[in-house]
């Protein structure tokens, strides 16, 4: 097993990573405390332990009780115009919390980063960067309350807090978190800087003025971790609170458990642009399963779920819970068939993504530009 | 001797530098073509070596001969309130080529540089920024082909060429270059492609649209030929022309040719801010001088003028060719004392100072403003 922010590979132990990386377990006491302060139920990715880790998230609540502001932000690297479903779930997740909460997000397009690390130019980093613009506001961000934005566009204003968090950090530090060699570009050691800069409010004067007490939640996969423990070491030397971390297992490929879905190998991704018919046949052809290897074996044994990635996704995207209940009792038995589990899965999916698109067929070109509004001018 | 873009020791051996460097010397043909193609005399700091080495200078002037536009750009990282004479050097000299050649100046001022290396604040950074902005426009540039920015103002149009740049440059390329440890933060690596973006002629759009075939000159003392070695290393990956160098020794401190001038040292130092009185103080007091030990010797063997620091700094900011000359003769032959050279080279340095004082005092904030218009709204 490797976990780092660019690969991940083998068999993920979620409980080494917890006790490696010193993040902390989310436990029920502080689901229940998020379900007591919003008054909702949790999201359902909370309530399976899909966010299944945290840092400082109780020192957070502790803030917002006391009635102080915060803020969430994610983010992403728009590498591949074509987004697939596990994409989604951080913005499924923030968006959740934004509206529970009733807090401002602010959500990053490194469009930098991915020019630094993959054969793109600039221009074409740009441009996958407000198409993927249009799929995270087709996850329902609140208007009001959500500022997205590029490096490349904000960066005029970024900039003196990435420098700050820059003088901060040692090169050796960084090398030690992301493994870089000294054949790599300096472009690859100055970039973490770039994406713990939006985790200090006042990289965002035109939300937050000069206030640097406003506390900071970012939703990501655990992947990301490292990148915020850097952030985390610095903030507080600048003069701003630690920001805290809700932190996800990853979605791994249809064919099997290992790693996390890639979406340079297509049969093993749902993509967010897949048709109904396609997304049947990749989950009737492709996905893995732990049902039996006869049917006789699969009616006596059941189906192994721990390993079973249809069971996985419906975790994921299944918001029926009792529904989902009943699935988990009868194919864990043996009862349901393996084929009639693909069916389920491939039924939510196909809603999830029809969903999707007809949601990102109403992102115009204004609705991009009052989003990513260019708080320069 | 060690000369790096941070430090000046020893007695530094330009003959050795131009060889180790791999730039050129400059000759007295190169000179004849600059003054054959301006129409001008060459100014003094060419004609007397204090500009002595350059890179591409003859390419420069080809495209210049075949009609085709060409920019400068100089810089100054603003670390200390009191500019002193030798801050001078390069602006005197680039607004020389300024008008003798009626092209576009873009002069940079490393705010960022002197938080990342100092011990300052990003604010007070930027008010030094502002402050040096007043001393160089005191130089006397040409309002309609100037433009002085700030890296913290500037990165926001700046950025694309410089993750471009940083793209290009491994780490161990920037840490042979430039002696930087694994302890030192990834801002100071990162930041040589702060300073080469601007001999990109893209990260000018507002004065060169999209051409990337805009040639680009750079007068800058000798020890920032590292920089642009790596600038000139990038250029052509990214489909611009190498920038082209012309390079200056560096005026010594007043108590002697080691090193060059530093403000921390104020004895040693001749600031634009000293009264007369404090001019004809330190001249007096604290200048090293190739004179006799006795008025006898003195008579008999002349001044040792390739020591003597008033000689080498009347060298700089005499303008009269001839009244230098006398100089030389009358006090290398021991005719003239060491006395009567101090206040020749007091009497300079006080019309310089004095005329600085009346420029500067002359530059509002609207002046400034104008100079370092803001291109983004």
């Amino acid at each position: 097993m490797s976990v780092t922010p660019w690969h991940v590979t083998g068999r993920v132990d979620y409980a080494k990573i917890v006790e490696q990386f010193g993040c902390k377990s989310i436990d029920t006491v502080l689901i229940d405390r998020i379900e007591r302060l919003t008054g909702q139920t949790a999201h359902h990715l909370l309530r399976r332990g899909i966010f299944f880790a945290h840092r400082d998230l109780n020192e957070l609540l502790d803030a917002h009780e006391r009635g102080e502001p915060w803020y969430l932000y994610t983010g992403r690297g728009p590498s591949s115009e074509a987004l697939h479903v596990g994409h989604l779930i951080p913005f499924m997740f923030a968006r959740w919390l934004q509206q529970a909460f009733q807090v401002h997000i602010v959500i990053q397009l490194t469009d930098d980063e991915k020019f630094l690390w993959k054969d793109l130019t600039v221009e074409e980093s740009q441009r996958l960067a407000r198409e993927n613009c249009k799929d995270i506001i087709a996850c329902g961000f609140d208007a009001q309350k959500t500022f997205i934005f590029t490096d490349f566009g904000y960066m005029g204003h970024m900039y003196p807090n990435v420098v700050r968090i820059q003088r901060c950090v040692p090169m050796n530090q960084v090398r030690g978190i992301f493994g870089l060699s000294g054949e790599d570009s300096i472009g690859k050691i100055a970039f973490p800087a770039v994406q713990a800069a939006p985790a200090l409010s006042t990289t965002f004067p035109h939300l937050f003025g000069d206030r640097k007490d406003v506390r900071c939640l970012v939703p990501c996969a655990i992947d990301q971790d490292p990148y915020f423990r850097m952030a985390r070491d610095c903030a507080p030397r600048l003069g701003h609170p630690k920001p805290a971390l809700i932190e996800s297992t990853f979605l791994s490929g249809l064919r099997g458990l290992d790693g996390k879905m890639s979406a340079s190998d297509p049969s093993n991704v749902v993509f967010l642009s897949d048709t109904p018919e396609q997304i049947r046949a990749k989950v009737n052809r492709h996905a893995f399963t732990g049902g039996g290897a006869t049917l006789e074996e699969h009616r006596k044994h059941g189906a192994r779920l721990e390993v079973d990635v249809p069971w996985q996704w419906l975790n994921v995207f299944m918001e029926d819970s009792k529904r989902l209940e009943h699935i988990g009792n009868e194919y864990g038995s043996g009862r349901m068939l393996t084929g009639e589990v693909k069916v389920e899965l491939a039924n939510v999916l196909i809603q999830v993504v029809e969903r999707h698109k007809a949601a990102r067929a109403a992102v115009t070109d204004e609705v991009v530009d009052a989003f990513m509004l260019d708080v320069r001018t």
